[in-house]
């Protein structure tokens, strides 16, 4: 489980959304709502809606990305209102995380880490991974899926983990 | 990120749930409601009840430990109908846990995991962990926060992570 193989993870569960979102359309297309609609859904009145969701878990995987390999992130601001943009939005993380190469981690364990939100501090490469982000990122990943299954859209745990069947795994 | 590390990881976030769950029973008592309500609470007619959710996140950590270091995986069985059965529940799962060395995951990546539910079917240790584990695990100790949050308990991203504030990560 190095630091690589945790972003493609990440890559893999950003994919995963895209389809989560996908099958949100299709339902209130079958329905007759406004897909959109669904991006302004929340759990509770002071937890962020479906697109800060979206949002948070694409930061969490490209700041993951660029503060373990000691590169500038990228600036990507939060302007999305529709699922179709925020599709875009992960797309756009995907193809980012599909930048890197195992190498672009080498020390990245060991790396300080001082994100502008800790106001001088900061904390070890790993210590970031296992205890911020990904916690994280599965935290608004999850929490994105769970808004779409309150909200009546059909999907289930092979959706969520991306895998055709619970016994094929030829392809992993 | 070793195998060792990631269990620790699934121990400290039981632990934080412990706090949900203690949380959700003070914010009962004040509204002067039975706690054990919220253990039937779910987001989708689909999905877990808190309890399964809870019961769920705890196996998940229990048989990760137990395939990545090719021990028999103790039986917990889910009779749980309390919060108060349920912080035991985890108390019993963080101390199996508890019990591991980082030695006895020696190998575990390379380590052949074949559940039960695969039917013969096996991945590899670091598949295991990386696409099953942590996605299931995370996504258990999520939706039971976010049942708790969608009921009313007042909880934050600090209680999630189990952090004190966002600028002293000096006891990490």
């Amino acid at each position: 489980m190095s630091t690589f193989e945790t972003i493609s993870q990440f890559a893999r569960m950003l994919k995963n959304l895209d389809q989560w979102l996908q099958a949100a359309t299709a339902h209130a297309q079958k329905k007759s709502f406004d897909p959109d609609v669904l991006g302004q859904a929340r759990l509770a009145p002071d937890q962020y809606v479906l697109v800060q969701q979206v949002q948070a878990a694409c930061d969490q995987a490209k700041y993951a990305a660029a503060y373990l390999s000691g590169q500038k992130p990228p600036s990507h601001p939060d302007t999305e209102k529709t699922i179709s943009e925020l599709r875009t939005r992960i797309q756009t993380c995907v193809d980012y995380l599909g930048t890197f190469k195992a190498s672009d981690f080498v020390g990245a364990e060991e790396r300080r880490v001082a994100p502008p939100w800790m106001q001088g501090n900061s904390v070890r490469g790993d210590q970031y991974m296992m205890r911020l982000a990904v916690p994280n990122f599965y935290f608004h990943v999850t929490t994105a899926y769970d808004i779409l299954r309150h909200n009546g859209v059909e999907l289930g745990k092979r959706d969520f983990i991306g895998v055709r069947n619970w016994t094929d795994f030829s392809d992993w």
